[in-house]
């Protein structure tokens, strides 16, 4: 039996992203170097919601749902009727394959809600589950939280150059070994970077080989640079018979602060996401529910103008973490996540982020969150006011040359 | 190895309160006697926030929580600082022992969500938890789902005068075979019953004596009627080392709809709660958690206006069930659940709670759902319009003497 100390053990949440403000402050005493630099201090751990302003409507929607009054506030605990019908329609528009409001899919406490139904509801003890390196640090915890063994696939995000990166034979192993359940964000948390066709169709084809069940977080799908294509592993001809797919408006569309995801896909995992959701949380809050009427429903013109924004945003940072000599970054094709390699440093990688933030007022994650291979990388999170990023990153280059090796 | 299908079987939802929308028809044919008996309907199964609306000023509250902006939207996992400060002042003095904003209190999404982290955070597979019979039905479920046996404990509510009838020895059999926690809701849902000092002592002495964690939800405590005293463990000179209170704004303060509650208690039992937030939900709805300002904040004379009104059903509603031949009905002492056992009947008790909707408008919660003694009662959440709420018992009292064996 696992000891509830081990289980929790897996959680720590002290490097987490939203959780530098609870660290005790380090004394970092002879490791310092120069004097601290100054400028608007930048926390790239999440987007910024003052620079990026949720979308237009989600108040008033809000608004109308308290409005409504009991029927919003007491939904069934997958969510209420009428929003799952037109959720269901826009989501089968996006992905390109049918959703059934009814029995194919749950509104949930935001994206991590989704992410931790679908998990509970797929890994048991003792199972074994494949997960990407890197990939976002939930999916790592919530399999080894249900007592399953990670069993690793590597993302070579930095060499590939027209799709992912993803090791398939190293996949195809993992579900030889016994692995019954994938779990990946697409595009890729941290790395920015979008499954090619080719990629999603070999998943495709492993997952309906091996049986295994795939659970895929496309959180940032909407938010696709110029020039790339997005492939949905459900709308695939060969998609896995069992096949989860999570979406919310937490990050594109600035809603974070309402809390609400969504769910879709295989009808009896739907089923047992409810019935855990009824203990976890009852439901989605039910006015928050409401705002879901304006996703997917954005005035025209105004996902282009988040998209083009944010792309000019990463083409700065890009210019400017290039010009240091020894870093890797790839160019983002979705999202708002940037992921540089950095060069050799003088002080361990953790401690540069600490640094960092402290001479800096540049709050990052460190790439140890996201997997052991990439401890010497920092992720920013670049929805943040565009001058403000800019600086930010050029105290960061400067703070790379002054403590590298 | 506990199989996955096995985990889920135990959370069956059919039943549950506000799930019945989900039902397929019954085709109770040839069981039904008589006519329908017109009437407005009434969903006895949660609380009627559009006849006891929300809070003054939570909407205020939650609009100024939108409009901070990135502050709110991104809280820390267990919820933003000055609002576990002004929380944690106002939750010492409701209870009567101090609290750690910094250290001992998390917010989360409802007191069900709180529930979840807490059960989750002390028990595991293999465990044994006490549980009271009848109690929340996600108790149980809960217990069950983390692959821990429960040991039943008895509350014999309906012979009990002044105190709430918790089986003491049972209590401490269930510890003497190894439990090592207990979970219990005070008020008790269903029964509406407070439990007295000298139980809560008793409580405090057997857990102390075992070193059994206690996990306590005082969900209702605040809507205590006219004559009775509730005990907070947490404030009794032998409180158990390991102790969590559960309390939200859901109920009595008809907030459900912004999904927040609170748990206190224990550092280190809050810590895992909150690492397993962080992969459950991440945290409660940022701009939800403002809301919380307006809590223990009500104004002058609110509380008890409130409360004056919910006595006033309560009496009435009890004096209608009460001239029903071989119904017994305790008078609940807080909360707004009330609890008859109804007499023998000639159609099973769940298919008369089927026919009890179909035939008078009526939803009320099945007996069964709270465990396996209480199924020939059923569960009125009397926080309902007055009127519509009398009238609706009526015809229940009516459907009864028709059904009567």
């Amino acid at each position: 039996m696992q000891r509830i100390e081990d289980k929790f053990a897996v959680l720590a949440t002290d490097n987490a992203p939203g959780q530098e403000g609870r660290q005790k402050a380090s004394d970092l005493g002879n490791l310092l170097r120069g004097e601290p630099i100054p400028g608007k201090p930048v926390d790239f751990s999440h987007g910024d919601v003052d620079a990026f302003e949720p979308t237009p409507g989600s108040f008033a929607a809000f608004s109308a749902g308290v409005e409504s009054g009991a029927e919003q506030a007491y939904t069934v605990y997958r969510g209420k009727e009428d929003i799952r019908a037109h959720l269901a329609e826009r989501l089968a528009g996006f992905t390109g394959a049918p959703v059934a409001p009814e029995t194919e899919l749950i509104i949930t406490p935001g994206t991590q809600g989704a992410l931790f139904l679908a998990v509970a509801s797929c890994v048991t003890a003792g199972d074994k589950a494949a997960i990407v390196q890197p990939d976002y640090f939930a999916n790592r915890k919530l399999v080894q939280f249900f007592g399953a063994e990670i069993v690793p696939v590597k993302l070579d995000y930095l060499s590939a150059k027209d799709h992912a990166g993803l090791d398939l034979t190293q996949l195809e192993d993992a579900f030889k070994c016994g692995a019954r359940v994938f779990v990946f964000s697409n595009p890729n948390n941290p790395a920015g970077v979008v499954y090619s066709e080719a990629e999603i169709d070999s998943i495709a084809r492993l997952a309906q080989t091996y049986g295994a069940t795939v659970i895929v977080d496309q959180l940032y799908s909407r938010l696709l640079y110029d020039g790339y294509h997005y492939t949905h592993l459900r709308a695939r001809s060969d998609a896995p018979h069992n096949l989860i797919t999570i979406i919310g408006p937490s990050k594109t569309e600035s809603l974070s602060g309402y809390r609400v995801g969504a769910a879709f896909g295989t009808a009896a995992l739907i089923d047992r996401m409810e019935k855990l959701q009824a203990i976890v949380s009852l439901r989605a809050g039910g006015y928050s529910q409401s705002v879901l009427r304006t996703w997917f429903a954005e005035p025209p013109g105004w996902m282009q103008e988040r998209i083009g924004l944010h792309q000019s945003i990463r083409d700065a940072l890009l210019l400017r973490l290039r010009s240091v000599a020894g870093l890797e970054a790839r160019t983002p094709q979705a999202g708002s996540y940037l992921f540089p390699r950095l060069p050799a440093l003088a002080v361990p990688h953790p401690t540069f982020v600490t640094i960092l933030r402290q001479q800096a007022g540049v709050t990052v994650t460190a790439g140890a969150e996201f997997g052991p291979h990439s401890t010497d990388s920092i992720r920013f999170n670049f929805s943040q006011d565009h001058e403000a990023a800019v600086h930010a990153v050029e105290r960061t280059c400067a703070l790379i040359e002054r403590y590298r090796k």
